[in-house]
């Protein structure tokens, strides 16, 4: 019994590094490149030793879309917050984390939205995956339909909540409204969809999912995470652009990206805001957002609900990049948001690319691999803001061009 | 067919409404108090109106628990950080959110430990939800034994990852051992559990624990939220004092209690946090903690790991505190921590208690009630730091036995 106790014996160690070498052998290995920005000179960085540093480079992939996470306003409320409240909530948003900040934003939000109320979580992706899993759970039954291309977070949500799931062709709403016809009349019916796609840079035809929705009775869930601050006339996301916030169901934002600091939340009516804060775990049993960062969103939110010079600055921008670099052949993929991806279509060549851009230009822009898009679409992917100025997109373009020379990759046209 | 689809129609709002109703009914209906703390001055703080202010309070359920989101070191250590680096990181830590203090941090952490490496998650929540659910994912077959007090997000992880799940009664280490004989000798194990319980305030058998994984070749993961910063001689919980940290696969901690801001971590081996930090969607998918979060607790940790006298202050209120509720007859739970629960063993009574204290007495502590704790094991849960003075404590133990008295609930001994 003791040699067979020996060899049923597990090797963690051995699993734990094939793990590792699966992903080395598909060339997805992640390495993070060690950074620190600079405050007032985004998207001026510091690059650290180890990554081609300490020297400076150009920040071409960060989601601080609007530089509002260096804006005057953002830091002198989360200075002034610091000062008044301290670093930290010191609990959770039921024992003794809930700060009047976070009733206010909560407050901001919804009027953002133009819903009853908002609710905060320390992340988009929490509170994506609390709010999805928590929905399906108090609707016993629900069928929930959702993007293919929806993000790992939504995903995560639907998985946890254990319930039935039919996934739909990206955008594609005879799909969507084949599989609502197929189901049961009498199931519950959440549809789950983005309205900007981040990797791909396009867009949801959100009024269309709503009249499905009404036909079918089902509530719909759209994450704008990529659209808050940036769309609309306040930055209320494509929801507010398109004027049909007020026929989804429930609307998810983050803090963390066009806001500029950190932290999601959802925006519905009251009493759907009241059960996703009663029942869902994700909210409950956790410390509160930190009142600095809530001080520094809603400055953020507010500044960005009246000035449109920052939303304006980033279109102009990202307009002006993907001309440049469509002219000079690059293969830009098509869409019409600030998002500027660039086709690759092989992991490890999106790193090399990557890697020569850090090591020889200065240009910071990471590889999106697998799993953050399919296999085979690996991809270069620009988030040009008002703060990047013509300069740095001919910088840019000069320095793919060449790398697409010298590696030999296929020009798009 | 019509009055078919009529009949068969969800009516959302309805069950919505209902799942409310649910929680008025079971007297669970959860208020949060809206307040700010002073900093500077804890455990003072302001209420808000409509909830018995604006008027001075003092706060007895802050997890703060050295009060270390008001030490000037960390206030100093984010000022700093703000003003050089901006609000928020601007990414995932793969795509632009990796910065220089985020690998800081978790070499410091790594240290506190004794481990090779350590990772850095928005919360405590997500790191025990997806380091559980990733662990049994790279592991096939595995089997979690999980202490049946285990919080709510160890819960959640373990269900996640869909593997099978032993539940062990609590610290009860013939149970476990009942439990590591009777499964598979070949599956993979992972013993999951907690060093101090922060309901209960008692301490897990760590060493015996470990001499069960030992046995049966099982893995360990050991949540030391409630024990970091406040135990062993640099901080380094239970764990530390024990001396038992490198038997020990995973520790898993909290940067929003004792270290007074916001965020979560794990330590362990370099192969291990390597899986962690590329399998695991919590960690992938997610902005980056704020730099200026990270800065704030870089000081608190190295404070702590010079500094005892916030642990022996913190101890030393326990203490005193435990003693003069005894004495005056009510119902403290034992324990041997600086968690200080006093049952009262029916939720509407403990927020009745809670209510009073609030409005007549300027005391803030809130009720614990179902799901945090089992029905019928309802309590109040104090958490005196270095800063509670023995007048507060006296003023705290005139108001309890005042209520108690009023409320007719029956003493203890």
């Amino acid at each position: 019994m003791d040699s067979i106790g020996t060899e049923t014996r597990v090797d963690y160690a051995r699993v734990f590094h094939q793990a590792i070498d699966r992903l080395h052998a598909e060339g997805r290995y992640r390495v993070f490149i060690d950074i620190l920005r600079n405050k007032g000179a985004f998207p001026n960085a510091r690059c650290f030793a180890g990554h081609n540093g300490p020297k400076p480079i150009t920040v071409w992939c960060s989601n601080d879309y609007l530089a509002m996470g260096q804006h005057p306003k953002v830091i002198a409320a989360m200075e002034e917050a610091l000062h008044d409240v301290g670093a930290g909530s010191g609990g959770t948003r039921n024992i003794g984390g809930n700060t009047h900040y976070h009733v206010d934003l909560e407050a901001e939000l919804a009027d953002l939205h133009g819903k009853e109320a908002a609710l905060l979580f320390t992340s988009g992706y929490v509170s994506n995956e609390a709010t999805l899993a928590t929905m399906a759970k108090i609707l016993p039954g629900c069928i929930i339909f959702s993007d293919e291309l929806n993000h790992a977070s939504m995903i995560a949500g639907i998985r946890n909540a254990g319930c039935e799931k039919r996934v739909f062709r990206h955008n594609d709403l005879a799909h969507l409204e084949e599989l609502l016809a197929e189901a049961d009349p009498a199931a519950p019916k959440l549809i789950a969809f983005e309205s900007v796609y981040s990797m791909e840079g396009d867009i949801a035809p959100i009024a269309g999912i709503c009249d499905l929705a009404d036909r079918y009775n089902a509530l719909t869930y759209l994450d704008e995470v990529h659209a808050v601050g940036m769309y609309g006339a306040r930055g209320g996301g494509i929801s507010e652009r398109d004027a049909v916030a007020d026929r989804l169901t429930i609307i998810e934002g983050t803090l963390g990206k066009a806001f500029g600091v950190m932290g999601g939340y959802i925006a519905a009516d009251r009493t759907i805001i009241d059960v996703i804060r009663s029942y869902a775990p994700g909210f409950i049993f956790t410390t509160s957002l930190s009142p600095v960062l809530v001080a520094g969103v809603l400055a953020s939110v507010r500044h960005l609900k009246s000035s449109t010079a920052e939303r304006e600055g980033q279109q102009a921008a990202a307009a002006a990049l993907k001309a440049m670099l469509r002219d000079a052949g690059l293969p830009v993929m098509p869409g019409d948001t600030h998002i500027v991806p660039v086709m690759v279509g092989d992991p490890v060549k999106a790193k090399k690319i990557s890697d020569i851009l850090l090591a020889e230009y200065g240009v910071y822009v990471q590889p999106i691999n697998y799993p953050t898009v399919p296999r085979g679409t690996e991809r270069l992917r620009f988030t040009p803001g008002p703060a990047h100025d013509e300069a740095m997109m001919r910088d840019l373009t000069r320095a793919l061009v060449e790398i697409w020379d010298r590696l030999e990759l296929r020009m798009a046209a």
